[in-house]
């Protein structure tokens, strides 16, 4: 109830802080009888590792995971599954000066506010770092999809603050540290990351991600519709600000005939819907944009207070990290897998005897 | 767990269909003692209720509300209250032809698909008249959270397809039949109504929700983020494919120094938060935008399918309402005000004895 | 979250008071495509009506169900099914009294205590009156399982404060007032009522529920074992004070020799375990007792406090129903059928994919 | 849902089988700003452990638990707390011959035909030793408990087998093997521990456990009554066949004029309801008992099947623990304490501004 628990049925309690002993979560509800081990987390904890490029944060932590439970033999046998990561990085520092005041567009003083107390020490449980274990959830959640249904989730970044980004393959998303689905603009995107950081001053980002291979009938009519839980999911992820469904906020500007997807015996026409209609699939892509804010921690000097309310100014030394929204990619994926995996078994619950007389399925056009 | 309950403590399960003998909704969890009848109910339904201009579905529906239980002498009691609304305006048709086609932009595939069969009738339980227990369940959480903490509810429409409207405000709105906060620009909306009437095709908005006077620490850090759960409330009303918060998509293009909002010993100098940071309160107001879809049923002739997936066209016809986001402003309120609610309770239950050494509760600016 | 709601996938909210305008219950996560209407569930409700025999209440309620959502021509859609029992017995009588002192063993003094009001109108929402929805939604739940595996649900008396009731047949049940499985003992259980009347005191009663020809691997493995549900399911009708499964408390004195059932290839050679092992299902029957107290509202006089701490005597006038277990019978059915149901959902969702290389299913012992 | 987390508000999420690498759990919702570390959980951890006498498994397990998140300098921050307890004793073993047959009264069978597959090694998640990880959540309840409202939680065995133990005092429960409140029996029940031993045979116990200076109004009316929520908490704890609250079983033959528990300005004359009516807290202590079925493994030989269905006789080599009862006693504590922990969060959630006119609350008697 503390909000540290996401679904229903595909239940993943995360735990941590970013520089205490340790983060993780424990998966409750997976399905038994799937092949489980470490390599198949481990490749996208990766690629949200920090330290990959020069335009992330250098915390050095190899963010290696280890299961502790839920698995026998290779297996997984239906029981939880946690997910352990060590924090290797905690470098000893003086924290007071930062328990005292609060920085701009961070959670101190939200936190301190609600708690009397917090943990300073890089941020601990608003740190972004607590996305680590929901990625490694993420990929129990996109293998067991991908086996049953053949699903598969592809994120990529599509603009950098007021670059947009062409989407111009997925070919070119592995190949550059934005993951931009891009090849030419990212010698761009590097300049301007490197302005940023001389003017010490940050962006935000625009990331997409869709999941292809989706089953009809996902999600709840009311209130769990398919594309609230996702909404939900997406806006709870660090500095996110705003999330859209298909046309999303395009569609204030349609008009009825423009958005509304027919439908052919080849299949629909157009993806306006963005793959969800009443809250349920259609098999249609989904696909989900976010918005990013720019990183708060920021070397500009910025009027705060302090804890005894009065006038102070907070700067934050050393490296830092221009675009948050450059590791949000592995991120956003993950949480739609985990929403997706929900759902999934969630309709099986209900819906598991519904046989249709006739199987006129359309395939999912653009 | 088929999501048609709402929230965790003040929990909200709706019920009903479009063309069924009635809907409504069970709150459990109301505190006990506070004055409650239907006259602190009724107002916002009447703001919510069809026919009252000629820019909305004529449907003749009093919307009338009965409490069933909860309330004993004028004073809710901490049972569950169930509140009724008769639907009376169920008049006699052939749905036939409905039940075997899917209109476009419509759940008509998704339910077919996810049940195997589906209530035809107005849209069954896909219909947005199902947001009318929320709005009536809205009225009971403003009412207590106003009586708590002073807080307010305000929402507006901010654009009428491709018509932005200026806020000029508050006081305009309740005298147009658009929710606009704005005096000069009504012709030129009716205008673009009649116009889009008249070309049986539709438009999209854009509605704007504000909460003032609200509590400092509202919200959980991880998952059930307060801007998360008003983004999972907001994108589960009908026709919404947007949700932001605070500065929305356009914290994309911002600065981090111009973004993060600096804190003085007055208050915030800005609120591109919107509220919240790190899924908690701020004290700050909360700002949410949300982007609803062109109305589906249009009388312009559109392509589908039948059950037997051979191609066919759709029409709606008789009178439409080519602007559903027009009924979405009392509902967005609504919602936003459940949400608060929930998390109220949820904060005082965990952090009841939170006291704080001293008390610099920054005002909210802007 | 204020406990109104029982079940995880097949969800009952339930509402009302003793003496309000109605009560009800709202089940959402039924199965679509079950063919349901009001004469599926009226026979459960009889069977719990007051009125029925000289040796219960004689409160005149129909209790004449009406199913206001959920099912479209004859068939459940798989939205939410609300079914509503108007109160139509509602005496105007004066409860001032009943409001100011605190009856003992009933809810009088912790409800105040709680919620700093009450409504005293034959007991309000702490009054078995509430159970009459559970009996209505248990019916669903019934029916569906039947359909499915055929599973079946007998529940008898099996003591009558200190007179043991032998269980001769089920083919008795149906025809006596008491649910006794056993016909030469009706004469004296009738006398024994009678002569509780005269002396205007009650008695407790033990019953008995079984659930036959239950799925195998039904449960979950560590909180939510099957026998914790129907425990705390039972628990939580009025007026029962334990709960047993299988052995219950006789496997205290047993040997572990004795108690663990052995296996056979034609199934166990015992139900020590009444059908659960480690929380889940073995396919045996499902055995639980339950043990109810006697009535707390007795002519006797009995000693209080009123609302201002000063002592009282109470009196409960007119007519009582000296066994409260009488109609308990279909009411512990219902909650076991409800608790069934669920477990039914949740575990095709987990387990769905589950087959077992041989099929050596032990047929269900005694 | 797969049933690994207790709880609403204070919210218990358990993994971690018998021989993996470890087993824990992590609890949410915990209040901020109590001190807490690892010395204020070991203790009762070192209670529940096993080898602390001749009479219990011999297994060596130091059970040291470590704490992983959700506590600063000290105190708890209101995050998640994860507690986790390396498995030290997982002693290489052929499990091929479990893995392939049933134990009698184990959870073998019911694993195989929900899972498909099992975790043989020491019972897997079926093992007792899954109690671990809630005898520390329960030390973390107890602390706050007890520092809010001066709650206390006492266990102790009243029947070993077919000896009654009458209780003498609490001062003797800690000076014997058994948790007995006596000391004149301890040398009957080490004998007939003995016999049991030599006879490769076990018997079941009855435990008793009360919570002394619970505070009044804890408890929800309809479902989550407490004393629901404690059968539920209770027959969760593995080898549980019966629960009772109060007068219990007893309450079947009690009269209503002696059932029912007078109040006077000094407090209830009787404790039948066992502090609870309506399912919420009277303020007298809180009274439940338990029913713990005889240890399944023996070394009698018993016969069973194997995974092909046929015939197959099990018997449990080298030394066994003839009465698992003995280490319940203090686990059922500590399902107490997490079950009134989570309902004192729910009731000042809902009922945080009730005040009442006069303070007259009755003492706790007897």
């Amino acid at each position: 109830m503390s909000g540290s628990t996401l679904g229903e049925l595909f239940r993943v309690t995360n735990f941590g802080e970013s520089h205490g002993p340790a983060i993780g979560c424990v998966i409750d509800g997976c399905p038994p009888g799937m092949a489980l081990s470490e390599t198949d987390i481990q490749p996208d904890l990766d690629r949200r590792r920090p330290g990959t490029s020069r335009h992330v944060t250098q915390r050095n932590e190899p963010d290696a995971v280890e299961i502790l439970s839920g698995v026998y033999e290779g297996q997984t046998t239906g029981t939880p599954i946690c997910l352990l990561i060590r924090n290797t990085d905690q470098r000893s520092k003086d924290y007071g000066n930062i328990l005292d005041t609060f920085r701009p567009g961070h959670a101190d003083y939200t936190y301190w506010r609600k708690y009397g107390l917090r943990d300073p020490r890089g941020g601990g449980r608003s740190s972004a770092r607590l996305t680590a274990p929901m990625v490694a959830a993420g990929a129990v959640a996109k293998k067991w999809l991908h086996a049953q249904y053949g699903t598969t989730f592809t994120g990529w970044m599509s603009a950098l603050g007021d670059i947009d980004i062409p989407f111009e393959g997925v070919e070119h998303i592995p190949n550059n540290p934005f993951f931009a689905a891009n090849a030419s603009l990212i010698a761009r995107l590097e300049e301007r990351m490197d302005e940023l950081r001389k003017a010490g001053d940050s962006c935000g980002a625009r990331i997409e991600v869709i999941a292809q291979h989706v089953p009809v009938g996902l999600g709840e009519p009311l209130f769990d519709k398919l594309d609230a839980d996702i909404a939900y999911a997406m806006m709870g992820i660090n500095a996110v600000k705003g999330v859209e469904i298909g046309a999303g906020f395009a569609a204030v500007r349609q008009l009825g005939s423009e958005h509304g997807d027919e439908l052919t015996p080849q299949g629909f026409r157009s993806n306006n819907a963005g793959g969800v209609l009443g809250g349920i699939t259609t098999g249609q892509d989904l696909r989900v944009a976010i918005a990013i804010k720019p990183t708060s921690s920021i070397r500009t000097p910025r009027a705060s207070i302090n804890r005894a309310g009065e006038p102070t100014v907070v700067e934050t030394f050393g490296r830092h990290d221009p675009c948050v929204g450059i590791r949000a990619t592995p991120i956003a994926e993950a949480m739609l897998a985990l929403v997706l995996m929900d759902h999934a078994l969630r309709h099986r619950a209900q819906c598991g005897d519904v046989t249709l007389p006739l199987p006129p399925i359309p395939a999912a056009t653009p």
